[in-house]
């Protein structure tokens, strides 16, 4: 590793060359040390955004990124894996698929996110549940995937610290939005966290961050390549985000729903997406693809999601009789003015009522109201009459006025109506 | 002035948006506050050198910059004017320009800076005399321009701090190579010393920072756009700067041929240039333009460099006795290796030359030799012998080989050579 000269290394990416492997570690060796300063790795990023990165440079950035901090091993636990979603809206794909996956044979020791403006975070939803605990040490971490096969921890700030200020960083140069920057920043932090196989559950469409397939595409093929080359097995599977998934959008309605999902009671477009990212996980460590049906249909996975929330503080009856679950007191019906069919119930504006209500955050650290949310009563498809309620706005008196105009623009009402295909393909 | 919000102004200039005056305003104070940070700066300017900045941008930055310290007045003084050069090796040309204006009528009020790199600096330059000062309060600065006349001091903090603070920046998050940001960073310090006519020496060639007659184009015509909408009179003269200007490249070296060019014995490119600048200037100001000309033959001129050098704390008679400047002790020969032609001297090797002796800066804040240097015998179009001196190098020792292989690059010798016009165009 030889000494650093930090401007000439922002002169390369400035002119579109490509860095060397050993550029590359030196220059982030001497950031982490305080040799080279955020000022400089802010013009480094920006730069980033217009030249991109090479495959090898993507790939070298994700390795020092994962290695900059504690690495878990989870290679003594039977069948170890891990899940990403990359973000959506009434997205509690973990709440299901993680608990099947336990009760399927995997060990699932899962770090989650906290939600962030249009889309929510694992954390605050299970925070939903009086006593729940997020916030582990690596000892209760390990020891619950040991004894239950299944834990849900809030993200470690000692797994790929260099990820999270370099994260920091992009949030407030407007330097987030760049697939490299974005595929290495995920895939590094599941390369720490240790698991052997890693499903990747990317979104497309208006509530999600990919925008078009073709964009879900390539970050998906990247982010696979980075596990496989890594030496992790990687999935990618791409579905829809143009209407919420599932019912409900807020946090105490989401566990609610998955809770009923795992009782098979749930909405058929979550259970549809969570058996499929099943699939591919088991097919991956060798195991019956059948199981995940199986642990829903027997009851196990709720068990498994039962056994995690005691093991974590929370009280598992909640999960057996989700209507116990504490929602907020005002119940406000949001009616349709027009007759038809469903065409369209805008992701991104259900979420933007739901920030308006005070269920989401505007800015990082900001508290959130766990009782708050819409539950979708139609989806897209369904024949609607005048005056009939299309969804109820769970709140507190506050931000409805502004939750109704966005649910006023979320939903199209039409003479008919195509439903679009959930699962758009999957990268393997 | 609105709140700022500094992601969305990065993002706006990432989208290749234009940003309005309000926006850039308000960015720059909440900078200048604390409330911006050097990252975010950074990262700013990053994507203006992809996306550059709008004729309004850039006028408006260059306000904003001009306006953020003290500004100077000197509409009291008869015909205040300043120059500029692009920086080029061995360019004196502020060192006889200035006193022929001063002797013609004009007030040369002038800050210059320090050398850095291929180019030098013109209070490096002044500083080979003993005992000459270029740090000067102001109060001093506006005494001596109304006494003597002419003034040259070093760049003042005081004037245009946030041009100083953006170029810190530029310089180690390698955006310094940006026309709009070097454009408007050189008019702003101009605009902020209070001149009313102002002649601009854009350097064209291997020796200047703009390679091709087109990029200086475009960086003068920029330049007196930005002057013209502060209502300042502005020209620019392109010149060629692919072998030095002159024969004296070097501090000491540099003072002492400016001293003989106004005792009227320079060399011919240095007075042809220093005269057609003089010429546009005197112009501007609606004196007779062939006034330069009469201070050089009358000696007006010599004698107004020496009443600053001595204003200044220097002695007068170095500057009347120039062959009493010190100058490094040894003196070694390079001699041609071939005989024909002299096609080309490299501008940039040379100045690598002096470097390599110590007589230059590699970074800032450097010490530097200003004994030493490189005297060019012979110019483009000389016939030159084998065995014969093409030049001579002053040295103490330090960087000798270094120097010699510099000027093996630098000197080209062919069976003929075409001498290129040193004065390619004026922009008005």
């Amino acid at each position: 590793m030889g000494a650093v000269n930090p401007v000439s290394f922002i002169a390369e990416k400035r002119a579109g060359k490509e860095h060397s492997a050993e550029a590359l570690e030196a220059f982030f060796a001497a950031y982490l040390a305080g040799q080279v300063a955020d000022y400089q790795v802010a013009a480094w990023l920006m730069a980033v955004c217009f030249q991109g990165l090479s495959p090898q440079e993507t790939q070298k950035l994700t390795e020092v990124m994962a290695s900059s901090g504690k690495m878990l091993d989870l290679s003594a636990f039977p069948h170890p894996v891990d899940k990403h979603s990359s973000g959506g809206v009434g997205d509690k794909t973990s709440l299901v698929l993680a608990p099947l996956l336990a009760a399927a044979g995997c060990t699932v020791a899962k770090m989650s996110g906290r939600g962030l403006g249009h889309t929510g975070g694992t954390i605050d939803k299970l925070e939903s549940l009086p006593g729940w605990r997020g916030e582990l040490s690596e000892q209760e971490f390990l020891a619950q995937a040991s004894q239950v096969g299944f834990v849900l921890a809030a993200q470690s700030a000692e797994l790929a610290p260099l990820d999270g200020r370099l994260y920091a960083l992009r949030d407030v140069t407007a330097t987030v939005d760049s697939l490299p920057l974005i595929a290495s920043s995920i895939m590094s932090k599941k390369l720490a966290a240790g698991a052997r196989s890693i499903i990747l559950d990317v979104k497309v469409g208006s509530g999600a961050f990919m925008r078009t397939q073709e964009e879900a595409r390539q970050l998906a093929m990247t982010m696979v390549a980075l596990g496989q080359a890594a030496r992790r097995q990687v999935r990618a599977v791409l579905s829809s985000m143009e209407e919420p998934l599932g019912r409900a959008v807020g946090n105490a309605l989401e566990v609610v729903e998955a809770a009923r999902t795992l009782q098979g009671e749930g909405p058929r477009d979550l259970e549809e997406l969570v058996l499929a990212l099943a699939r591919e996980v088991l097919e991956m460590e060798g195991l019956e693809p059948e199981r995940a049906k199986e642990a829903l249909r027997s009851g196990a996975g709720l068990a498994k999601l039962m056994a995690m929330v005691e093991a974590q503080g929370g009280d598992p009856a909640l999960i057996e009789h989700p209507e116990r679950i504490e929602l907020a007191p005002h119940r406000l019906a949001f009616s349709a003015t027009q007759a038809g069919v469903l065409a369209r119930v805008d992701a991104r504006e259900v979420a933007q009522a739901v920030l308006a209500l005070g269920g989401g955050r505007r800015i990082k650290g900001e508290a959130i109201d766990h009782g708050v949310g819409v539950e979708l009563i139609h989806k897209v498809g369904d024949s609607v009459k005048v005056g009939e309620p299309l969804a109820w706005i769970y709140h507190r008196g506050r931000g409805v006025e502004e939750a109704e105009q966005a649910l006023a623009r979320a939903f199209l009402v039409a003479p008919e109506a195509k439903p679009a295909p959930l699962i758009l393909e999957v990268i393997r």
